[in-house]
């Protein structure tokens, strides 16, 4: 951030008065410019024995395997942002189920929410977003393709809880490495 | 939003290609900009048979009492947040519960996330945001003076619960007005 969004002129960045935390404060109009972490919200869906998975036809992770998330859209509950996200991202309607895990990802400011979701319609299949989508029996899942940290983890889990068939929301913290300095 | 933040030129409100949403664009760098909800975090500090609440020093609602909670800020867990919130405005470092309560507040585009704690310290008091902290028998919750929607609500929840003994986490949406138009 450069330059103030409110009047145009340049930010600085400081601590504000009465705060803690450095800030971006415009040179000019005194707007404080505050930056938060980001929700993604998205689905485990499910179909009896199998799980649906998305391979990515975008950046990052292109032509990896996924299970379908983005960013919460203001305006949304956390649930209706998970079921637009797997609508955009496998073309079906899930029919939502409970929060399932909560990822808190701090290096990139980054709060997971991802939901139980049952896959109760066969009109699935690529979208914009995904090259292929596709139903996964627990041996066939491409363990070694998978697109993000989350993914693998949130499957192990649901494959260990499908053992005694309770599943009870977990939170847990992914740490990613830093970036590396330039 | 009226100027780029990375240029300074100005932006226009428009559907970037291959999205479905109007979002800030710069008429000159080409920078998209997003806005996506907050999530606010805090605690439910529990003593005993008491509540532990805050006398607000700060604009909104200055004067009215709510719980611990505030902006979850980039690189913290939202845990994290809940704690420093709680300390910030009861001067008092509690021990962190369950996660309890999640509420989606859309018209705002805010999602509250508040954990049960334990206060383990007679320390809490006023702080530059709070005028006062005290806590409150259940037949003396200022239900009147209470700053904020969620507040009422997550202490229901929390008596209710009380009798048997069991606090699940829930999600609940909370409907604002819409803003009057101007």
């Amino acid at each position: 951030m450069k330059y103030c969004s409110s009047c145009g002129s340049e930010v600085e960045l400081k601590i504000p008065e009465g705060d803690n935390l450095p800030r971006y404060c415009c040179t000019s109009c005194d707007d404080i410019h505050y930056q938060n972490p980001k929700i993604v919200t998205g689905t485990l869906p499910i179909k009896e024995e199998t799980i649906l998975l998305c391979k990515r036809a975008i950046h990052p992770r292109h032509g990896l395997w996924t299970l379908p998330a983005g960013f919460l859209e203001n305006g949304e509950t956390i649930e209706q942002g998970a079921f637009r996200e797997t609508l955009e991202e496998t073309s079906t309607e899930v029919k939502m189920d409970h929060l399932y895990a909560i990822f808190n990802i701090p290096q990139i400011s980054q709060i997971y929410m991802l939901f139980l979701a049952e896959v109760i319609a066969e009109d699935f299949g690529p979208t914009s977003e995904s090259l292929e989508v596709r139903l996964f029996e627990e041996d066939s899942i491409p363990w070694e393709e998978l697109a993000f940290p989350f993914v693998p983890l949130v499957l192990k889990h649901y494959l260990n809880d499908k053992k005694n068939n309770k599943f009870d929301l977990r939170i847990e913290t992914i740490e990613r490495p830093a970036k590396k300095p330039n």
